[in-house]
């Protein structure tokens, strides 16, 4: 889905809309292929969510928001869904207990299926008449929802199959290409000054939390030409990066004791090598490939380590400015970082998210839109830490320069890694 | 199974035996019935396996401890499996630590038929030929176990099921019957004095906790005719049962407290009335029907607050003495505990599990077997208390008058109840 | 306090009670000799109370069941001591949590003597006058009760002081005498057969739980001639005691390995030799001494791994009947435990308590009594463990053949250790 | 101490440094009157330190960075207080676990006065020679620290006092003045636009995380004249606050939840009013006064409720810029909030730290200082949010325009309350 037609969704016309929704929805059951009704049904982890939970609650999103308020004579498809698949929109009623979801093994994932095939009619016979721009606005903002979902599909699913000790493959295995270096680190200078930051207004869809667009002052930086390799961080670990506390921030250091953490999520010794569990089954790690699934106390860790310090978001946005949203995402089909080669900045959209040291806060000026879907990004604006560039789960077309993804510092199931920043 | 069938089992030739090893195996897959993958995977709390989990489990038994060292040229199934369902017998090798049970959608439910199905082929070989009386002995102690997976597949899916809210029901819904009343209460009074109490060697199969038989005192004493009703317990609910400490042992209330008992286990109050999961779904609760998913805090509580007191397992034996095996077992298909009728002791067997208030203990001169099987029973008689008679879910034919069932007493998703005993 | 002494207690005249009590109450001074406003304060665990809590709940007692109903015109001390320092009569009243003591900086210390002393004017004025046997009976009881707190108030300090790593001496070091070697093993043979066991209600004081006297069958067995020592438990530990689950319980493994177990509490390694700390400070383990400070779980596991078994409470009785109640009590002034020498029975009574295989119910006919003070005993029937024998640390005069101490079978800060049974 | 005083403290006479010395020691041992020793030793929870913790660990930091690298001859008072008050400077050894801090019975109070005295000694030798520009700077950074510590061990204190139902005051009582009603909210606006902010590095001493002084970009804004006081904070309450989650960050409503919030920390309704302790003991709620002890997220649920926000911390300084340091902290002796009367901003200093809606991060430029002393404040920067202005238990000249205090946002023990803020 490139960039240009998310720009026309949010038009009047319902045909372009109409597309994109059959292209987001159809990519969601591409991802369920293969999987059983139990793949689809276990929560790993409270962090996560079933596959089968994710299918049916993006699809809850059109049912709750669009189709009940908008498509007359629309007919619920059952009001236990309505309460089994709301997440976190408090306003419109109770829901199950996030830790549960992993309990549902009904209704099975047939069932979801049905659903979605409701719902999809339902969302059809509306997409046939006259779409507001309020209601083409909401169901892009539904689709994007559905486009987070479909990576967190992945994440989760590649945590619930790394917790079995048959290490299965979500996706077949590939012969294993020749490794391609990285480009040697360098390090790219930025200016900074007063710069405007944050989605502009124009018509293009965004999160509201990526305006609005403001400014900020920023002094002197330099940027890495590429995120940290897992060759890197092999050193860092080998030069007891894990073992004293001198480069971690203090809620770090606490997290890293706690959970005994020794390297990154999914990795294993073997033989003396490092091996890790992929969505393509158990691997070896790649050392130019870029680090993957580390938190942010980790990276902050290596950066201090390095010398070195994560970017601020406003460093990263104005460094990724006039970049193509071009990248090693989901759309390339590979499911895991690639080495980043290459002249200039490699590696910004793909791959994977990179670490600011930003905390997920407003921008100035934000608010929150009104009634439930105002639930959306402003309520999680606490104790979370900034993400940028999208990775190797993210679906096409769905990064943004200004995209501002958010989780807590101590966690490690995205796909996340970092790129080094400097002051100059 | 009748118990007459249980005594050739341990004989020497092989006929008998394997069409009871046909029976228990065909019986645990009758119960798979109209379960799909993922109510076969979802583990629903730690003390609950998946109903996958106690398939395969029970087939790792006869693989493990009868087709390896026993059936030459036999092919074991897979590795992965020895790992994935050795339960607790640490002395046969690593296993997959029991409160990520629910993690493996992989195996699938089919795969497991097909391990099943494999042992079956392997066994039916073995059964052909001359089987030792120690080995048969082995294979009749597999098929013990076997059922008493049966009865935990029951109480583990009915816990799963209860945590749905969409209350799903194991086996369709009966029309309910006219209420059939409970005999009112009675006390049958027994003198007690040196008696014998435990298994006698006579050949007939019981686990090894049972014996050795031996001598214990008795102070005469009274038990009543039937097990506690609902109705009753209804009626200590409401004198604030749940509410004051009055009648609790210590660790029972802090138990209460902490977990925020105000009923036994599924029950709900909707509308005045009091309701249940049951595995025929959510049912209203039948006055006259023997309290069910009491922990042993509370039927202690219950019985001081009744002025009365829980049996002590050897006063319970001599009672049951001379008594048919017969009751509402898993044989009869209700699948929950029926209003007990009828002069004497009634109820005895079947129903619903009667806490004792005697600890799970060895029986003088009881020892371990050698061995990995030894660690059968032994190491549970720790903090545990023994349970009477079976239940509605205990398979028939499985129950004895000396069987020792043991669970800790804050333990309540068994179907266990109470019958009261008094001094005289 | 010979048992002499006792006897005439419980009797109506005052004289021999008021000396029985103006001994104890001094003895609960004499232990808070040295200790500082703070070390009296502090809570170290929720187990244990505070040395100050100690000596307030033992005044309580007297205040709130003897002078409140029985001395006219006595006029309370404090209505927030009431509050304070109930422990777990929930019967008379709300009281101050459990894990909570260790917050009560106020009262001070010296309040809580003069509340000792205010109490204790009240009690000598009650003791003038005519004392009502079952007054007399009530006063005994809350002299025994205090001295239990007594030896608690041991155990409690020990505990905080060994949080410390200055490692404070409760009571000063004395140079270590030269080492006596403990008798060697040996097994002394008990015929068993219908024996008569528990406390004789012949007007000697015992708390509720000893009797009634009833009889039990016992097969013949064996009781080693002594505690088992350090030495040997040193030999259990470097044969991989700690490290295999082999000869554990389920439960006791667990707990093993949850809590990281490796020795005893309170042992650690220095430079090869075993130290530990005691009531004299850091000592080194003396090979000799019985081994102190294990869990039921522990000395089950030793148990097994020898060979033999823990005793049964009555088997333990049956040997100790005719046995002097003298030993290495709290009248030795060592406070800690002593080698076992001598022939026959070594070490009954005093050094450690000895755990047994049983669990810690209800005799049969046991009966709480009415009221608050039937909180006493029968409401921790559940989950604990029976140990005999008393310890170092126990009041002289304090212990009989009967009495049944318990604490739940992973406790280890009890001076608790083992002598070993086995069947003949 | 006023600013002035602060400004020569930096300077190379040890002259003022050493009158800055004694006097900051001496407020110390003035806040230790009264305290016994068990008041001074108990740790009422993780958070929290004992008072004698404080006391020796401050005499700690002067005495392993100040004498004994710079006073030739200086005799350390002990080895083991150096493990016992080490804090979170994990460059400098082992220390003794945060959570633990409370089992120090000993060392005694009057022995850490000892230390005091020690260290006393010792620095007034060294503050009688030479004193170099660096070894000022630390000795101020070690008073700074101290002065910090002074206000932990008022909250530190307090939070003790609460837990005891006795509820003491850490000071007398004093007759309640006659209400003074606070100022009615009105609105400040600012233009803001490219400002500076941060410490100026002007030979003043401020910690580092206040600078370096730098450029930011604030959009007009508008401020209230007063923090939010009781009276409003209880209308919060009656509307609903602690009741719905509409105006709750995800993370503060699960706080809010879990922790069973219904009002600020140390707040209950007796007879229909709110009664709250403080260090004047219990105390009925001022509705005039500022609300305190309120944590971050209760803060933004009550901004968002009254259509306003938290002021960013560069819009706090900015608009704090030219306020006189004055008002109500620990040097009125007040001890708790009083109303914010008068014209202009009102009480941006004393009374309570002000909650910002900035997260704790780096300044641009910022970079820990090398060593020990640098853990100072970077590694906590994570997590925490910044609040400003002070409090009542802040010492006198303490404060600063650009002083940054942190607490993660959970947290209410501090005297932390709130001003509105809003765009314009």
């Amino acid at each position: 889905m490139p960039q240009q037609a998310l720009s026309t969704r949010a038009g009047a016309q319902s045909g372009p809309l109409a597309e994109a929704f059959d292209e987001v929805r159809a990519a969601s059951m591409a991802l369920a292929e293969g999987l059983s009704d139990a793949d689809a049904t276990v929560q790993s982890m409270e962090d996560a969510s079933p596959a089968k939970w994710h299918l049916a609650h993006v699809t809850w999103f059109f049912e709750r928001f669009v189709l009940k308020p908008h498509l007359k004579g629309y007919d619920g498809f059952s009001d236990d869904f309505d309460y089994l698949f709301n997440s976190y929109y408090d306003a419109v009623g109770d829901r199950h207990p996030r830790p549960r979801r992993g309990m549902l093994t009904r209704p099975r994932l047939n069932e979801v299926m049905a659903y979605r095939t409701h719902v999809d009619a339902g969302m059809r016979t509306l997409l046939d008449g006259d779409i507001s721009d309020d209601l083409a606005a909401l169901i892009t903002l539904g689709l994007h929802h559905e486009e987070q979902h479909q990576e967190l599909f992945l994440t989760d699913i590649l945590h619930l199959f790394a917790q079995n000790p048959l290490k299965p493959a979500f996706r077949p295995s590939e012969p294993r290409l020749m490794q391609q270096p990285a480009s040697p680190l360098a390090w790219q200078r930025f200016e900074g000054g007063l710069i405007e930051t944050g989605h502009e207004d124009d018509g293009r869809f965004a999160f509201d939390c990526e305006g609005p667009r403001h400014k900020v002052w920023l002094e002197p930086f330099a940027l890495a030409n590429r995120a940290v390799t897992n060759g890197e961080w092999i050193a860092f670990i080998e030069e007891g990066g894990y073992e004293r506390p001198d480069h971690w921030l203090s809620d770090g250091w606490a997290t890293c004791q706690a959970e005994g953490w020794k390297a990154p999520l999914y990795w294993r010794k073997e033989k003396g090598e490092w091996w890790t569990m992929t969505l393509r089954g158990w691997q070896p790690v790649d050392p130019e490939a870029p680090v993957c699934h580390v938190s942010h106390y980790e990276a902050d860790a290596y950066a201090s380590w390095a010398g070195a310090r994560l970017p601020a978001e406003a460093e990263w946005e104005l460094a990724a400015r006039g970049h193509p949203l071009a990248g090693n995402d989901a759309g390339t089909g590979r499911l895991s970082p690639a080495p980043q080669t290459g002249g200039g900045l490699a590696g910004l959209f793909g791959d994977v998210w990179e670490w600011t040291r930003s905390a997920y806060s407003p921008y100035p000026g934000f608010r929150a839109a009104e009634g439930a879907v105002g639930e959306y990004n402003g309520k999680f604006m606490s104790g979370q830490m900034v993400l940028r560039g999208g990775s190797c789960a993210t679906p096409p077309g769905h990064i943004r320069g200004t995209y501002r993804n958010f989780f807590h510092p101590g966690k490690r199931w995205q796909f996340s890694g970092l790129r080094l920043a400097r002051d100059v």
